[in-house]
């Protein structure tokens, strides 16, 4: 009855990083949560303790404070590769390494009309995310959006559903729909304009959830991820998490109330889950290999 | 020994209110969360059971619901306004009513740079809020915004300070400053303007912040609420907390590195937590009593 | 229209200390979380950013850490009261502390049925809490427990509540009953044993919720903190805040089941919130002035 | 440039279900949080928005309901299988489902030192959990427990790291090592007695982890996941995911103390992650193909 390590991986989660660049009177800020994590040959701390193989979790938090100044953070993408690269550069017996990177924004605090040079507010909670996996000489990145609250008052319909004795539900032709979107992308290989990718991409998801009128949350869903390929050839494919936040159409007859789709109840638990992955044709070279891109992330 | 019952209040809490005003083709949402306590005779429930004057929470709530079709929620003072008055007119044992209403806004979607009709992102966390009391005729409204992330990289300092065998800290004179405001105001009696003067105040809470340079967050707070006071004769009073929510300077020097005021750990706990009340002074007919304003609000 | 400052205060928040006393081979875990809260003249720092009477919070912490090595923290009131009086005492403008300690229980992990030496496992989310005023010579003491999470499956009613246009709540001879206690009792001055009290206390508040027969939460809470009062003379009053957690039963019947009060759907929003407290009578000596006791705790 | 739909699934999240079994006097409760979703054909809701082969999320919650009607839920393992088998059997497009089910558990009060009849206090945090995938005719089974938050005082060692240009950690010989441990352990195929492994994998993990003398956290994970494997046979591997919460001294220094691992600052984030697998070797039958088991479940 032989017993044996299996896949594992270590490292520090949610380094709070917060930059200021000063070079002039006008400052930027770059706040960052960084969670690296690395994978190799480690046996030897599993099975005996013995910990010549393992980089500490806090050499790894000083390896994210240090690069921070060594060179400008710049795209999340690059700071992870850099990061990612370091680790199984430096180490023999670490041979990968995922680092995530969750960015916050921070908007300049309008005074008279003026952005403000130094003073600033937060965004919301919206979040720009990348996973990056690095093995040997091999890289990954998987970029995204994450909290990105989203709501249509109508164009949003559900019917035609199967109907077994547990469906209760009525079908209808207009109701509100909400979601608060996750979004995962991976890069095709190569260095592309994360940034200017990015961008692109939430533009489209929002225009896309806004004007696609809905039969259901799965067919926006893939016309959201269809037209992110559609535009960006850099992406080689996108999943998509979509709650549905239910909101109920309060019962106002007992008051002798019509509710013409006016007055809603914004339930917590259960909502439901939407998950897919809209992505390119076998065929298709830009399709490429996923590989490990997806290793140990959250599925969808 | 004898024993009795003291203050008291219950109601429905956290009721979650969407409406759509779908009268023309551009809808309006008002996505607000309603929390409702009522005091009053009470003692009955409480020593015997017997609920002939316990305006059920179910109740509560469906009043909500149903008040939101029958009028436009419209300002969520007015709303609160409306609601309180009901259960104080309507039930003769209920002698007070307190309201809470918080907004949650939403920004229209952008679509090719023109706003959807009907399609809407989520603005972030921040809300607006108001606290209603209403007490036979009487009335108090204490309105504010929370959840307000603020930051400066710059324009603060912190010296000067007493050392006693305690102390470690650093004098600095140049460090981030970061909070997440919660201001509440008491407005003077009488009905105002609230949707302006709600823009009004967060426009000079923002802008007070960013230019008051900052020999101490409390000086900040006071040079914030005083702003506030100077330019809105409506309110006698506002309450501001402020977590300072540090950013501590990283000591790269271990790494042959400097930090010039370039690369923070942003520290979750502790925080320091800054309250403070700006009043009018006594004689000052415009500070009215607060009578029942702030009762069970929490502090500050 | 001239401003002023009004009540304010400012320090140190949730510091969360952890201490091991390891006079012999079986360890003790001490886990709480500290705020403290300093009150005094403190115009200058607001006014002028002067801060030769601001204790800094950094020194606050420094001093919560260092007394917990000066002396075993012992139970949290005392504790607590050795902080606050330290502050006031320490420093000549600083005439109020306000100390908030919770602590987190943690029980010994067994290893073959014996406790073990220096192993724990966490007891749950309730915690233990205090909140300690101290205002030159005079002190207050209002300690706590919160977290307590309780259900009833039977043994409880809710009828004979008024109805108006607004109500549709059904009246119910057996219902589930389930809240999330906090409540926190005014200690009549004077030193106590603590610790033994907060264990009676939550004795008495757990087997009254259970056996209680409930006509309304109402009338559970009152029923709570009176045998509180009757059982411990050191209390002079007692606050109960008490979420309806609402167990809706679910209706099977379009499934044609019954549903005799077996199948619940438990909400998360919106919920009842019963508050009130139980007091000693104005004529009783023991009701004793509460002071600053509740001055800028939550409510209730 | 051909896109196609790839991966994908849906259903109800997190629905919460109370049942009270009330056969007789003594009441049993069993409170669980139920997420159903479904794979299978699944293209023309996606591509067209035609739901015809669209279960319900709605519809699933009502099954949830009603299966806990029509039989006693029993343990979480067997509710699942049989919720998982019906979806797939009764909908021809529906080719596999992944029911997961977590279970908060409930201690009956003790009144006079008896537990009463149906009164109960919330035990905690910890949870049971399940994910049960069904596809056609294969059923896989992993378990766990999450929120199971345990401490040593001592007993923990970390040195012999290697040391690079980032390295700044100081070797110890005896430090606190705390974690919230979540496990799931996947089943080998067949019907086992699902609540006896677990109490018995949850007295392994907890005994392992107080008595185990560690040199690293790696360690103590493998020693905890080896012993649940040489105990329970009917366990193909188990996965384990230990954050490192790291408790720092406090250096008391300044103030002219000694602090010999006594007074310690827990810290929020950053946190180490340790995660891992313990698992049979591949030539061992009792390995058994891992197949759709992990799929889309979290890392780990």
């Amino acid at each position: 009855m032989a017993i044996t390590l299996g896949p594992n991986q270590y490292g520090k989660a949610e380094v709070r990083l917060v930059t200021v660049n000063r070079a002039g009177p006008v400052h930027h800020v770059k706040d960052v949560t960084v969670s690296t994590a690395l994978r190799g040959r480690l046996e030897r701390t599993h099975l005996t303790g013995d910990n010549a193989d393992v980089v500490a979790t806090d050499t790894q938090k000083n390896t994210v404070f240090a690069f921070a100044k060594e060179q400008p953070v710049g795209e999340i993408e690059d700071f992870a590769l850099r990061l990612g690269r370091h680790f199984v550069d430096e180490f023999s017996h670490i041979e990968q390494a995922r680092i995530l990177v969750d960015e916050h924004g921070w908007d300049r605090i309008a005074v008279d009309g003026t952005p403000h040079d130094h003073s600033f507010s937060r965004s919301g909670d919206e979040r720009r995310t990348t996973a990056v996996t690095v093995a040997g000489e091999r890289t990954w990145v998987v970029s995204g959006v994450t909290g990105l609250v989203l709501l249509k008052s109508t164009g949003s319909e559900f019917h035609g559903f199967p109907r077994d004795r547990y469906t209760t539900l009525a079908e209808t032709n207009d109701r509100i729909l909400a979601t608060a979107l996750t979004a995962r992308w991976r890069y095709r290989s190569g260095e592309h304009d994360w940034a200017a990718c990015c961008t692109d991409v939430r533009r489209i998801l929002l225009e896309t959830f806004a004007t696609k009128h809905s039969l259901s949350l799965q067919q926006t869903l893939y016309a959201m991820g269809e037209a992110v390929l559609l535009a960006r050839e850099e992406i080689a494919e996108i999943r998509l998490s979509l709650p549905n936040k239910h909101h109920f159409l309060v019962d106002l007859s007992p008051f002798g109330l019509e509710n013409d789709n006016e007055v809603f109840y914004a339930a917590d638990r259960p909502y439901g889950l939407i998950e897919g992955t809209v992505q390119r044709e076998n065929g298709d070279p830009a399709a490429e290999d996923p590989g490990l891109a997806w290793h140990t992330l959250a599925a969808f």
